[in-house]
């Protein structure tokens, strides 16, 4: 029986689409499928630098995550390194893994390396990143978090720009920061990990890829073991009847 | 010049409007307005006991802060103890104070104790909580988070029933848990602190009211030396362009 | 009713009394009066940089503000960044709020911003504010101490000079530490943060100012909610006759 | 490509193998095949409760994680919950993912739920654990760790007495601690995962099982993505020339 | 060349310095001397149960550390578990070692074990004795603090009394907190130790022995390394030119 | 009665007995013997850089450890800064006091320090040393880890050479890290810490000077007042009758 995947690019434009579902056809299983959708075609953010970006568009991912379930999906991913209403996504759905980029790749790398940096676009990510890291656990794992003053929207303008600065950074966190392991802070640092691991001597974690591997090895698990989110504090569902109720996700 | 706060009730009804409204007037300063909204009257949800539930006002709670700031408040206060889109309200706002209930009374709590005790109604509310906890610094002053077991509608329902209950835990957070101080973690356990407090010998922070008066002391400073948020990093405001371009808040 | 503060400049002399109350009169509310007194023109420490300093004035500070509750003060400022005697001023008394400048300025800097950096005399003073900063909750916000490698005394001399090498820290403590908002750890940094945030874009706290500010919104919150500091466990007063056979309070 | 994996059962006695890789066969993928090898049928420890014991046979672990990788296989497992010379098998190999009981399957109980409490054998095992616990950075999401007052070798004697006990734990964990999730602290508390989470309503993590699937989960990443343990800082090598020297790993 | 200690018991009464001196002689090393003196027999506080009692005798502690350096002293313990003007003892002194009992105390028992539980008199003493913990580093090893609740003057009234009230908290520390050392969390909790620890099968510390010990250990290094107290930063020595302007210590 | 102290260098060379123990001879107390042991003059690891020649001699170091005891020694040495086989040596023994470099030496730099920076070889060595540096307490005392990028064989090889390069790392720690108080973080870093002490004005610990009078001070403590390793929980010994049955420790 085949793993089905819904990975969510959280921005109002179908534009990457086509740039994630390629990706993710080189290194799923081949019992797996990834569906890939936006937001939609729609007037709203094309990306999440701001936190008031994303909490226009986390009404959508919830509902996105419960058709899913009742579509039948496996996993959900939600395609964005602020890991934006990950508990949300959780609560309302019961059966499907869900899925985040900051919280994927952090236990991937936490696992292969000791000294974590994390290359982002903006100082300005730097706070809510932060926090995600504590919250997960591994605050005394980091060993950088650098910002290469680009924007989300100019990673894949000019590739092989982005490929230098990133180097850049990554180097300095080698050298200087003593990191073992680099994490590309964004979904849209895609496509640069492996040149860059291959120069550099060290795991570059792409957060997409990372997420794709990462819900598939949930929905194993679940699948053999049973393990699932636990429903009994945190990640509780609300009451269908109150759902209905409130008419929230129709 | 007088000082307008806007305090917000992010649910869909008004019913509870006036009940905040006439507890705020015996507290606030003479040059102190505070006007009490909620989202509306409209389906929605009714508490936001699920995370699930607030991401599905959040986007709400972000345009009326951006419309309040417009229509020339000086302050907004986000009113759930969760405290929903806090970094989102005050990236969107540049002129206003932006608080939120459980920064606000953790802080006075705080200052004006040692150990901290917060009542809450379930036990699905405490890992949110204690997220927040950490992230405001007091993790190492948190002496128990104990759950009544009673969801946020329930409290108004019967009040001598509702003062019992918080009163046995308040009584035993004291007794076994070391408390020297009570937090009422909900905007819904309203009018209790202040018999509380007489019985029990240790301030008891109705978490409402402290909203309140931390919003005019924010104010206040921002009138005198010129201190608010900053805009340097994390609480940074969108570009106006970006804005409209993505058309989010109209 | 009026609110009446007793800043206390815990050092030998009264030379700079007449400063802090002109300071002070241009930012406290209408209902507000401020007194500074210092210990007394007579033989003892004009600055407290060092703890064997403090601890030679604590006695005094702590016999002040036993007179001042007596004298009907609502609240006494303990006013060295070092936060002297604050947990014996909180047990001493038990009607007036006590206030210090460390933990009022980095609450309200804690509020404003999230990478908070302190500006301080000499490296000598670092591991007793550090001590203060965990204490109160906040290292996980901090982003960096950065002395200029001057005393107390020499902050007044040059305003010119003082002005030039705060600026150059602070603009450091942006660029290279991620700061967002600038504390002046020492009283004596006095008349120097209006001009600096204009010029750097960041709130810039006087932690003179905040504590009297601070000061307000205690008693404001004393006069109308009840709230003070709790006598219950840690800030419990010891008993009055034992107080009298030990004659220490005079 | 198949996957290989080799399950080191880090004890002096075969006897277990049979039930170790009958396990296993349940649940892994169609590629995996599972090996299961013990130290051997030769005088030495029977179980690792004391850390003396651990070290006992530390030696053999490396060797055999050596020779494991020379004969091909993908990933190797220290069969211990203590993870007993994690960062050596880490170290002596270069191609293979080394996976441990505690760090997998707290890594995994972490993402599935937000506390966790940890059934053990005895209290003596505690600070080691803890120890662990910390260090993969999961001290915040632990509810508590709850000491059955059994031995290693007194868990599979008496399989009812085993389940009842350890029910009777995981329920005081859930009702008492607030845990969301159970993680079976041994790697002999196996065979009773399945029928504790049906009772239980919470996933109960078996830490072989979940090592068994965190070791495929390596290997897949590294097939896919070539992201292994980073050999730059503490995981590097030690020359081939100075092992050959030191006559260590024949 | 002997090594000479002197033991501050930081009161206003000599009453039990011969109390001290008898068990402090059946302790030390043959080459070491320890005189014992009070504050002197004068109006002021019997114990320091209070901070506002603390730094009402900092002053004199911080007088006679400096006397007994002109004196030719080796170290110098001030004898209360609140530790009070370590810092400025540190600081006034140079030669000498200056040793306090929680900070000694906790030293010790951290290298003996691993789960402390302090006993101490009044719930009311925790707050301030966590910090000191925290300070120290031994937070994560701290298993509990248990109030007996008895004051400093009530531990030596009725020796079985304090004796069976001391073991029966001890016995909870080691049976439901999980502790395997004991400290007796106040100067005055003297002469129990060595029965308790006959009797619970941990070490017991007492906290001024504890002292007198660590003193002589300090010296010793000092006398044989030249390793003492830094005087590069916090620790640093005010001017003695400022000292004498200010006529501080004459 | 005699102290008796066993020193054991845990590599396979007994090249450097004479110059520890000569080094030893200045230092220690009149009543006390030092003998140094290696592992022998065998096969195996010439230093322990790595953690995977570290397990190699951990069975080594805990039998000797075993039969110290048996010979009578009062205190054994683990003789390496990433103290191998610290809990396995304290289980094994019951009457002896277990020391070892990166313990010992930590806690005598809290104690007259605050700021603590370590000079190690390599880069490589500071995961592990971190590790330790958390376990013991000391993270927040941490100014830096400095490495030289010299390994352990290196450091007696060009006296000057080694001087000139310590140094140059100590004065960045104090001068731009803040450190009062320098650990060199080997034990190969042996002959240089009195010269570095009297030119860079701090205290310079020599860690298997520091292992050795700590190992001392246990004793005495040991003997004065029966204060040893607690055998209740984490250090507990395993039961005489298993370690015959295993054949572990002959």
């Amino acid at each position: 029986m085949g793993t089905r995947i819904l990975y969510i690019d959280p921005i109002c434009s179908d534009e990457d689409i086509g740039l994630f579902a390629s990706e993710f056809n080189q290194i799923v299983d081949s019992i797996t499928t990834v569906d890939v959708v936006s937001i939609g075609n729609k007037p709203g953010p094309l990306h999440l630098e701001y936190n008031c970006y994303e909490v226009m568009v986390m009404p959508d991912i919830v509902r996105i995550v419960k058709q899913a379930e009742a579509a039948g999906y496996d996993a959900a991913i939600i395609g964005c390194f602020y890991d934006p209403a990950l508990r949300a996504c959780r609560e309302i759905s019961s059966k499907m893994s869900i899925v985040a980029p900051a919280e994927a790749s952090l236990h991937i790398a936490t696992t292969l390396g000791e000294c974590v940096s994390i290359i982002v676009g903006r100082q300005k990510w730097i706070p809510e990143i932060k926090e995600n890291v504590h919250k997960y656990g591994f605050s005394h794992k980091l060993a950088s978090i650098k910002p290469l003053e680009m924007g989300v929207l100019d990673f894949q303008q000019d590739h092989q720009q982005t490929m230098n600065r990133i180097r850049a950074a990554a180097r300095e966190a080698i050298e200087r920061d003593g990191a073992d392991i680099i994490v590309l802070g964004c979904t849209a640092e895609l496509g640069f990990y492996r040149q860059l691991q291959d120069e550099l001597g060290v795991p570059v974690i792409d957060v997409s890829l990372a997420s794709v591997k990462y819900a598939e090895f949930l929905v194993n698990i679940k699948k053999n073991m049973s393990w699932s989110h636990s429903k009994k504090v945190g990640y509780q569902s609300p009451p269908e009847h109150e759902q209905k109720a409130f008419r929230l996700f129709p």
